[in-house]
């Protein structure tokens, strides 16, 4: 009997019609049956947020040739719950997300809405990857961040790896003939220094633009910044157990009071 | 020369007006000066969302008699970025937020706003605190809750502890003469069963309203959610990088062939 074809989650968080999930749709067709269920707008920054106020809509589409789409009015993870609750019948064996435009690596993995998607699949024990190109031009040449997403997803439907595997694997902008290849990494300490952009409006009221500027605090040259800035694509794997260890166990010393 | 009079920013999620975030105020405002900035209105769930497509409001509201409070349009961690950077003039000596209406413990860090705001500040290097309190009600008694707040806080500041260091705190529903205390956690794994509510809308279409099943598929007596039930407040320190070490390690063994 032959294998049973693997079954494959496509989402992102820059919505259903941006360039970078159709780039992800075409790089992994060839390793399954595909199913997309994406925002339909643009979801940048939502973090792990989920829709609790409101209901959500649910409709499928037609925009790419040969696969079924929906999209949906909620956040990324939105997607990914009503995908597996809703749509997919049963669990998918890969659940890939973006391909974002603009970077996720670092600290960003707490704020993606590309990340967190990929995130609660991986909570529901299905192995996961986050896409993320350098790149946030709407026309940028997908072809190498494609290529790395098929290499990533053909690794991960062939090997076995332990539930709740998740990656997040960033491109840099890099022209082929440069390009180093993958690179395992830790995730680098970085942060934004923000400022807020403050403004008045026509009636004289005070309103504020989020802006900032990105320091790399971390001189490793296992980071996934490093990499990037050498021409590597880097894939950090990541955990969503968030229990700081090492503090916990000095607090059971220094607090044995409580 | 006495010493300086600490900083106490003060947020939450469910929104400035909620009877959670007044009785963190009181609990606290022994210990320093408070500022609050919040949202202006429940941001539940909103994971750690931040704002950038339309710009942020930010008025300072007279609610709380001699504390200096703002809210703010945007998303809990919006409200401690823009605390950094428009009001506060100096970084804060501690940041907590709650009381949150509703249980943030094991799997629920990840999308809960509360311990998002708390995680922003933490990345700031502000010591941080979420505190949550397990009955939703509007109208609970926040009395118990507040005080393992000021205890916390009281330590915290107390203390010289690690930059980064954040404490996600929950507090059971439990008369105080069976409290056990507090006791250092770590993040049960647990998960959310989702099943999604399908109606129509009056015009035939179909909606969906999230709702879900919690199951703890831990049986560990080290973790939040088994202290919760055994009437102790639980404290899980809290990491935000995210690397899954183990996992790195093995795939630097397994895929060497990148």
């Amino acid at each position: 009997m032959a294998e049973q074809e693997k079954l494959i989650l496509v989402t992102n968080d820059d919505g259903i019609t941006s360039p970078g999930i159709r780039a992800l749709i075409e790089a992994v067709r060839p390793l399954g049956r595909v199913v997309v269920v994406a925002p339909d707008s643009p979801q940048s920054g939502m973090g792990h947020a989920i829709t609790i106020g409101v209901p959500l809509r649910l409709n499928q589409v037609e925009i790419f040739e040969g696969i079924e789409a929906w999209q949906c009015s909620g956040t990324p993870v939105d997607c990914v719950k009503l995908a597996r609750d809703k749509i997919l019948g049963r669990k998918p064996d890969i659940c890939v997300s973006g391909i974002n435009h603009g970077a996720n690596h670092s600290i960003n993995v707490i704020y993606s809405g590309t990340m967190s998607a990929a995130m609660e699949a991986a909570i529901e024990g299905i192995p996961s990857a986050g896409f993320s190109f350098l790149e946030y031009d709407y026309k940028a040449d997908f072809s190498l961040p494609a290529k790395v997403a098929r290499e990533v997803t053909e690794r991960m439907l062939q090997n076995n790896l332990p539930a709740g595997t998740l990656f997040n694997v960033n491109i840099p902008i890099v022209e082929e003939k440069d390009f180093k290849g993958l690179k395992i990494c830790r995730q680098a300490d970085a942060k934004w220094v923000e400022e807020f952009d403050e403004r008045r409006d026509p009636h004289g009221k005070k309103y504020y633009w989020l802006t900032g500027e990105f320091k790399n605090r971390d001189v490793g040259e296992d980071t996934d910044v490093w990499a990037l800035e050498n021409n590597y694509a880097s894939l950090v794997p990541v955990q969503f157990d968030l229990t700081n260890y090492k503090l916990k166990k000095e607090l059971e010393e220094k607090w044995k009071d409580l």
